[in-house]
């Protein structure tokens, strides 16, 4: 479980696109949500699209691993696909923001690894908020009021990663994720090599 | 502080030239020894050859972050060289054996990083271990048994890598030394940078 984080705007969805396809055996965890869907989004591969009412029941029922509410919009990641993916051995990417990777670090230990982006400068990620050219005034300060309270929580991720050039942060982020893959408690069939060896 | 530990054979010797050769910024640990030089060492690039008198001082002094005896041979790790290279920002590749790794890792906790290399097989070690040409079938069978006991021990590190292709294993290596690099604790300017950000 590899959580990505970042304050909005630090060019998160690029670097995990990329990543995605580059790794046959990483898959996003794809999140349920309550925000309405954007222009270009698909219902079951952006975000599981549900209303306030459906996502209350899934609380209840105790089916998030971890959720959280953002600008009035709730978003949850289903406990179930993630289990049966870990299972037959495949990696999840998760875009969370802090407090989801608290929670899903809480409650999977070992079995996450977070890694934090950050922007350049300051400069840097307001241009980038600008430049969507989708967001007024009032939610761009929004959006910077919130990236600067994201950054504040830098010290609660495994690693961070400056995205200074894009290449050069998705190596790193690659990086992070095959040096993890070769820990010695994910490797599984290790107990089985080692007594093999030892015979 | 990088350890790379491995049974006698496992290519590890290689792997750690590779290593120091491609990374600027790493530098092997000299160890103490009390064992002959052999053909073609170098007092103080590759051992710093010392008598077991001389040793016991040393260990007295507790000027050593992890020593051991080996076939009737003390190496050890001097400790003041090592915390002066750290403090400068420099990376220390380790080459001790499973006991090392454990003095190492209690001494230096999150500093210390450790890489285990296995053999594809136990008949491909035991090959490698003739083709050295150096030795008697007694020592060879003597390294066998150790190798065995060394293996045994697999489960005491951060990773483990298999060494089936020496191109492969250490691009693994190289890769875990970058990714750990990488960790938010070993990023000194961080905070100062974190801070500058949320101004």
């Amino acid at each position: 479980m590899l959580i990505l984080s970042s304050p909005s705007g630090a060019g998160k969805t690029t670097i995990a696109r990329r990543l995605l396809a580059a790794e046959d055996n990483l898959q996003m965890s794809v999140s349920v949500t309550t925000r309405p869907m954007r222009p270009g989004e698909v219902d079951g591969r952006d975000y599981e699209f549900t209303d306030l009412e459906r996502f209350g029941e899934m609380v209840e029922a105790d089916d998030f691993l971890e959720w959280a509410e953002v600008f009035d919009n709730r978003y949850g990641t289903p406990r179930a696909k993630i289990r049966e993916g870990l299972a037959m051995g495949r990696d999840f990417l998760f875009d969370v923001d802090w407090q989801g990777a608290q929670q899903l670090s809480q409650r999977a230990g070992s079995d996450v690894v977070s890694v934090f982006l950050l922007p350049p400068s300051i400069a840097d990620l307001e241009a980038r908020l600008r430049s969507r050219g989708t967001d007024s005034e009032e939610v761009i300060a929004g959006r910077m009021d919130r990236a600067r309270a994201e950054i504040s929580h830098w010290d609660a991720y495994d690693y961070v990663v400056v995205n200074d050039r894009a290449d050069d942060c998705f190596d790193r982020v690659r990086t992070i994720l095959h040096a993890e893959r070769l820990r010695r408690e994910r490797q599984t069939g290790l107990v089985d090599f080692a007594r093999e060896l030892m015979r």
